[in-house]
């Protein structure tokens, strides 16, 4: 029920929290910084899993799966990825627990300590890369191109349901290339898979660009990314796509026979998404009633409620629900008939708009006698009166959930293009930042020092350098140096 | 290649691990206990996957992610639980590393340790009923019908490729209900759910039974079984379904308001199967050339081959490969056409044998000149030629498909019941399991005192008490004392 939940203008922070646990998205849980993600939130992040699963095979991909420990000395042998990710790890130092003095409880078994500890994966190269040296002996052996889907830890100290979590769970594909281009190919090209799954599935309007020195992956040449924009004017890195060139394979000594006898080290790319994009999903586009959801993307396109107070009027309106409910499964569209008579229309109603389902049909008894039914849209909460002797429901539903998708893709890409801003000045930079926020395109002197010191004065960073960025004289906003491209910068997630 | 395998009659043990292996299912990792499961395995796993969470569907359970950790103290709440589960687990007892003293490795960081201990998961009961006791407040919430995909960590000792790992995929349903009897009756369905996809799929028979006492699960009334018979005769625990009674719900204070007012603890059930399949199926089916896969669970059900001296010869042969391809395609038949030059087609026929691929068509110039094409069984290993011009292929090969699927499922049935032998002596029951090996179905008095016994002077062990035992006075094989039923020895895995 939407019922108190909080408006995204008064507490957009707060509005978020309440959403996903009334949505019944997720929740915390007893551990620390973990999650559990209930059955209707789980159930879009299958349909995620699902499509970006059949991009990934389209593009030649195969599932493989590797372990959750990562024996400490691995994380070590890649110098800058240790730098990033050897940090706030969940640790393993023992391999059994025994009984207490009280005979109640457990404690851990002093000795069952382990020779080396294993860390729980925070992301899989070093593992993967071992194993790597294994499968790769000659170019026959390349590309070789592998996904894995699975759960990683990285111990946040301040978590937020999806965005930020310490478990979460996502995809990382880990290739190897024969060649520096190859590999910088496949990186663009997984980048472009995320953009589009983003746009035409998330109908979630996304930049492409690369990070800056300073905020790509601990190991990679060069990260690329996709950066969304959430209705608080906030920027949220959507998906990353790391170029590794020779790092990973330097670091395990993979190499490969090459075609002209030589023997070189291989290149590399690794590229994620993960439950994150849940999040990305929920603020992109809902609103003060609930959830919004593309239609591609929700578990349920299609409810139907029945009006009734008797069970003779239920009956005759089952008849009616249930031959529209087999026109739509015809089509593959995913209907429910909510027939429970433990909970009232309006009470439905709330509730499926609490849950972003895309299109409501109501249909009472007058409906019958005139052949009709109310058809609201969640996106727009609209309703219409629809004369089922006029019209084809099931083609009007089909149009009706393409043009949501769209429409929805409009709404965000409207309002990203109107919180988008360029800034010339410092003060402007200011302004915008402070003001509406969102994306500001600036000039940037390309260095590091730069970077930190605008994020320690604004909070604002790099999100990224636009892959089409075009080439244009001009002086940093901050230092006034010399610049030869604006860069995209904004207050993130 | 096939070269080299193990025959199954010399070394059953090394047969499986080679086969594993050198069939690209599954490799050891650097992680003791852990294994690589690569994307040859993996396709095969994601196809029971696929089937089997089609079949939760349908029978109404939804899945969601629970955490990966458990606090310590969780692990307690349950008092025969803790007995069965709180001993060989990976524990997470600091959150951080930092930099050694040389610069360059890094070590715990003592200053980053937990306050209590977190566990990785070895199964989800305690975490789980901890979260129903927020979902569940009335009988409106039941039944909660609820099933993860996930990783879970058990330190085995003694660790065999799929068999038994330290880390394993598995899926663990958990659900909630109203009544002693619909708990009962939802862990009967589940178990019909997994002898159904064991037969039906994985085209191995299997025995549906009750564990004695000592074999249950901890923290079960009940735990159900199915029993599957390997080709040395080894009998292999395929999944359970557990009858919870209140014991979980109790533990964890769930109540729910009932239909007449009160307060009652709901009843509870957990069934999984895991990565352990993959053995059984490997064992079940497969020879000393390599895998022989159930075509309903094969990712690549027909390989078409090419017999080519010239880049014209294969180019014609393609086209007539292209034109089989795109008829099978259209029938959802997975076919893949091995044009590389890189091998020798004896060299493919021996890796798709290896692999399990169960129809492999070859196509040579003369197969053109004849509009004919040879069509090998892997079961069989047959081969016969093909009329083109005579035979609808597409037809040929679904039947054919079908006709394999059905066979491969009798003769492991046949291979069963040909091991499975009644022993009403102890002098039989030895001889059998001496002997020829398999399920010996004898009388047994009931006490765990006796079980105990048998198991240490035969290391066979009740594997089930069969859910189709026929009331039989008789005595126990060991101790002689009266006996109401014959239950099933067996050795196994």
């Amino acid at each position: 029920m939407s019922k108190g939940l909080p408006k995204r203008s008064e507490d957009y922070s707060l509005w978020y929290n309440e959403l996903v646990k009334r949505a019944d998205l997720a929740e915390n849980s007893a551990v620390r910084g973990c999650m559990v993600i209930k059955p209707y939130g789980y159930s879009i992040w299958e349909k995620m899993q699902a499509e970006l699963d059949r991009m990934f095979k389209m593009t030649g991909h195969t599932n493989a799966y590797f372990p959750l420990f990562i024996p400490k000395s691995f994380l070590s042998k890649e110098a800058s990825h240790v730098e990033g990710f050897a940090k706030e790890c969940a640790v393993v130092t023992h391999y059994r627990l025994k009984g207490d003095e009280s005979g109640k409880g457990v404690v851990v078994d002093p000795d069952a300590k382990l020779e080396e500890e294993l860390i729980v994966r925070p992301t899989s190269e070093t593992v993967i890369w071992s194993t790597y040296k294994n499968w790769i002996q000659s170019y026959r052996d390349l590309p070789l191109l592998v996904n894995q889907w699975a759960n990683v830890v990285r111990w946040e100290m301040r978590t937020r349901l999806f965005l930020r979590t310490a478990e979460f769970l996502w995809q990382e594909g880990h290739t190897a290339h024969e060649t520096r281009e190859e590999a910088i190919q496949e990186t663009e090209r997984m980048l472009g898979v995320y953009a589009d799954f983003a746009e035409n599935f998330m109908a979630m309007p996304v930049v492409k660009g690369k990070k800056s020195e300073s905020e790509k992956f601990a190991g990679a040449v060069d990260t690329y990314c996709i950066e969304a924009m959430m209705q608080d004017g906030k920027a949220l890195q959507a998906g990353t796509s790391h170029f590794l060139g020779q790092n990973f394979a330097k670091a395990f000594d993979v190499k490969f026979a090459t075609r002209d006898g030589g023997l070189e080290h291989v290149w590399g790319t690794s590229w994620g998404v993960s439950t994150r994009l849940m999040g990305a999903l929920i603020m992109a586009h809902s609103d003060d009633q609930g959830l919004v959801l593309p239609p591609k993307l929700a578990p349920i396109q299609v409810v139907i409620v029945p009006i009734f107070k008797s069970q003779e009027e239920l009956a005759a309106i089952s008849v009616k629900a249930t031959e529209i409910m087999q026109g739509l499964w015809a089509r593959g569209i995913s209907v429910k008939y909510d027939n429970r008579d433990t909970y009232k229309p309006g009470w439905k109603f709330a509730e499926y708009e609490l849950k972003g389902v895309p299109l409501r049909m109501g249909i009472g008894p007058r409906d019958l006698q005139n052949n009709t039914l109310e058809l609201a849209r969640r996106d727009t909460l609209s309703k219409e009166s629809v004369n089922l002797s006029e019209v084809d429901i099931v083609a009007k539903v089909e149009a009706l959930l393409e043009e949501i998708q769209q429409s929805i893709y409009q709404k965000a890409f409207a309002f990203r293009s109107e919180k988008t801003s360029l800034a010339d000045t410092w003060e402007e930079f200011i302004e915008v930042l402070e003001g509406k926020g969102g994306f500001v395109s600036a000039h940037w002197d390309g260095t590091a020092e730069t970077e930190e010191k605008i994020k320690e004065l604004t909070k604002a960073t790099i999100r990224c350098i636009p892959l089409d960025q075009q080439p244009e004289e001009g002086w940093c906003i901050y230092s006034k140096k010399p610049s030869k491209g604006r860069v995209l910068f904004a207050k993130s997630y």
